[in-house]
């Protein structure tokens, strides 16, 4: 889980009610922001690049048709952000597999349909349609020893992808934006400076080559939680400048004496981390193998 | 998880401040609460009865020997609550074992040292020092699609135990209770009346023998922490009567709109309970063949 | 894993090259096999009662069509084989979840559409084609000190089902069954006297209901296929009668010295138990609602 | 699983009665074979180097302190097998984390004592007293796409270790070896040329820095099994050269017709993974960081 800024990994969220709205099938809104520029970037606390964001509010309780929209509007957002000519995809799965939420990147990465080890033994017919795909989860720092970023400049100069795709657990600002929404964008993973988190970028400089990351909020920091009930009360009470002054100190007394490093999470995580790793899976596989269709897709994924 | 109040389900917090308290080896603080009749019952919001409850603030970064120090000490409550004389005791893991934090329960039962099938194959030098003792986790209604306490009636009804001991996960009102305080009760599990909570209690008068509530706090809900966070400032504030009001109502729409079923836990609650599992364990394994040495159990329990 | 047979769990095994033979689509052969009598039990070592065995030479790498195909034949069969107008059931899955080829019958049991504890809840239009269905999965012996058979007795009592499925996972003699063979019979099950296994037995006799046995070979045991290929060997080679001695000698050797407890597998074991469990709870979910659709089957227990 | 040769991964079974042995605490036997020179490598079907190979009986129910005496032990062969003044060490888990017996590198890693991110952050101390330990299980070439030699090649440029630990779930050749014996060795895994495994070698001369294997025999193939049976039966009876032949052919039908990919484990190979991964994670525990005792490593890496 990277936390690009101290409340949100989500564009959406920093620009709220800006970007291209459009409603896709299944009820999926689709939103798109640009960023444009370093002055921009500053602004949205996150960089330059493109993001795209599908929303669905019931996929707790998804139904097969929603789910299916889901993942085909996945994978037209990743066509659209991947190179067009990549040929040769190296797909990672970042976090730690050991802690529940934040195992979503290693879990996708296991369902992904990997191909490159197996160019000369498929049939010529189905070969052609099929791109060059491996993936990889490196583990965390903390587990490893390593740097993500370290391990996968080795793998990226050993395999020479044409793009990397990097998946990952993150946080939100809004509980209800909780495995309902999916972002990807073509700006890599460049973790905040600001949250004592030394890993080094994931990008196109750090790498060498594109790097298009996709991620779905599955926790939201307790901290976030306090701090957004209050403001919501700070508003609704009208209160005046000397109560919200009050109020922030009590704020920050309440989240560093209490909620230290929780975190806020659905009871059902354990279900919804593979659920979402099936549709992000399905996706990825849809975009980097456009001549296979979803049934031999999923034939070929089956466990 | 059951939740025998709106709040908390430890007897400790619900009477902060009162109980007879010492503190053991290993820094582990003891508080033993004594609830007597129905008045006090009523007042404190959990049935009458005895409970033990052992704090011991660096849980999470326990060493060996306030580790072993903690297992001892519930081997030592155990024992106390226990009848005597019970020779035959059947241990139950409450929860659902594929919710990480529910699956307390289950976890700790993988672990206790079962003999009840093994009368009349053990050496007799050793079955002299061992009680006979089996283990079972019903799984919970909505995976099953039977109350808990019908299939362990059933049980009760062919096994004729002495005694039970239920495991089960519980959610705290204070996020620091989280893995750091275990509670030992004689009342049995009854899931308060307020939580639409339709299980039946699991007590002598429904199983027709004592049973031992073993529990450890391993989330808080959201819904706490927001109305806690509230309190606290109208506290701190000196809010009037009608600041209050509009609190109280301010915090109820945040808690609906956006918390729902939402819990808060720290991020590796995979590994901690995974180790809250094994303290547990040990302490019954320890309370139930006091004839065993530590090392004895620890072998014979080896994974 | 209960062995019922020195050598085999399947009847189609015991009565090579008889009963009723039909094809099926997706090529799956279905094998009818009826035992009258006590004579005809005695003589093929399993209690009289009606087989149906699937037959699927793909397991492995198994069709998306193919195995619909699987899971709707089946469905099939445990329609015949239930009572026609049973509208409780309780499911069972006998084995022990934390060994690989023993875990079919909790991981089916997991997947199995529970409703038992819905019935008020469901919409009316829905409630109507489902049965009142519940499943439990009691631990083996050796983990539990209880034995199945006196959980079940406990269960059955209470829920009162007008039958019950145990699925359990079975050895066969020859390795090629493995994962490719789904037995179904209206015998229940019973531990073969001979195997030193004190389970008692689970059928109608002992349950007080109808209990359909659905099993799938995920073993052979070393000692088996040792044995088989001496007695190939000594069929090729036209071993003279004293020969046939000293074989049958060399392996009771072979077999106690290096054997054991040793059994046979594939290595993908892992993956063709989750795969199995998916199957057989489809269509143990076909045939106790038969209302539903496979998709809105599909949709209900997604994961 | 890599296989070395047709029949064994151990060079004690390969040069069965030679080498160096002596008998350590706990009844562990420790035997030490030298391959000198290319023609001894080509006779015993391996490459030269120092093998170090622990046994011990009753691996399956060992006792507490005979699993301490064997850490213990592989942390000696481990001090003489590595460079003596290794200061970074890079430890690597071979092998499929979803094939229970194949799992037992990335579960070795797992509870490996990780220090590589901690430099600067260490109490002084402490700092002295431990080695720069860095830890990865880069999949297998199915799984990923991605040779496990080619990740590692990436990983030993950027982080520059000493040397390279590898573990390595084994097949042997006896099935009494299975969890029963740690081999050590300094010459890397060289797999043979002889299986069809493309698979480079990782060793010296392709990762740049000495390699040392550790490993334990999890599986016999079952083709080995059937073979031995039958070689046994040829000298017990007193075979002709005809009959050997007849033999040998029959041993090849039944090999190829029934036998395919299928392994001989034990039916609590899960349970066994995870106690083996536990010992040799201590013993490379204690060999990487000879100033910690053995009471601080297991604190440091409980679960």
């Amino acid at each position: 889980m990277h936390t690009r800024t101290k409340w949100t990994d989500l564009a959406v969220e920093a620009r709220e009610g800006e970007g291209r709205v459009e409603t896709l099938e299944g009820g999926i809104e689709r939103t798109e922001v640009i960023i444009r520029g370093e002055d921009a970037a500053k602004r949205f606390g996150r960089p330059p690049g493109r993001y795209v964001t599908l929303s669905c509010p019931q996929t707790m309780t998804i139904e097969l048709a929603t789910r299916q929209a889901l993942s085909r509007a996945l994978a037209d957002a990743l066509t659209e952000l991947l190179p067009w000519n990549a040929k040769t995809v190296l797909v990672t799965g970042l976090g730690n597999r050991s802690v529940t939420p934040d195992a979503l990147g290693p879990r996708t990465c296991e369902r992904v349909l990997v191909t490159r080890h197996m160019s000369g033994c498929l049939p010529a017919d189905v070969a052609g349609r099929m791109a060059s795909v491996c993936a990889a989860s490196p583990g965390v720092l903390g587990v490893t020893g390593v740097e993500t970023a370290e391990v996968l400049r080795g793998m990226v100069e050993h395999v020479k992808p044409d793009a990397v795709i990097a998946v990952d657990a993150l946080a939100a600002r809004d509980s209800q934006r909780i495995c309902s929404t999916i972002q990807a964008a073509d700006t890599g993973i460049t973790p905040g400076s600001g949250v004592g988190n030394h890993q080094k970028a994931l990008t196109r400089e750090t790498l060498g080559v594109p790097v298009i990351a996709v991620g779905v909020p599955m926790v939201v920091y307790a901290s976030t939680i306090a701090r957004d009930a209050m403001a919501f009360f700070g508003r609704e009470s009208g209160a005046s400048p000397a109560d919200e002054e009050k109020l922030a100190a009590c704020v920050e007394r309440v989240v560093s004496e209490r909620l230290g490093d929780l975190i806020v999470t659905p009871r059902e995580v354990d279900a919804l981390v593979e659920r979402m790793a099936g549709i992000l899976a399905e996706g990825i596989n849809m975009a980097l193998h456009p001549g296979l269709s979803m049934e031999e897709i999923a034939q070929l994924t089956a466990q």
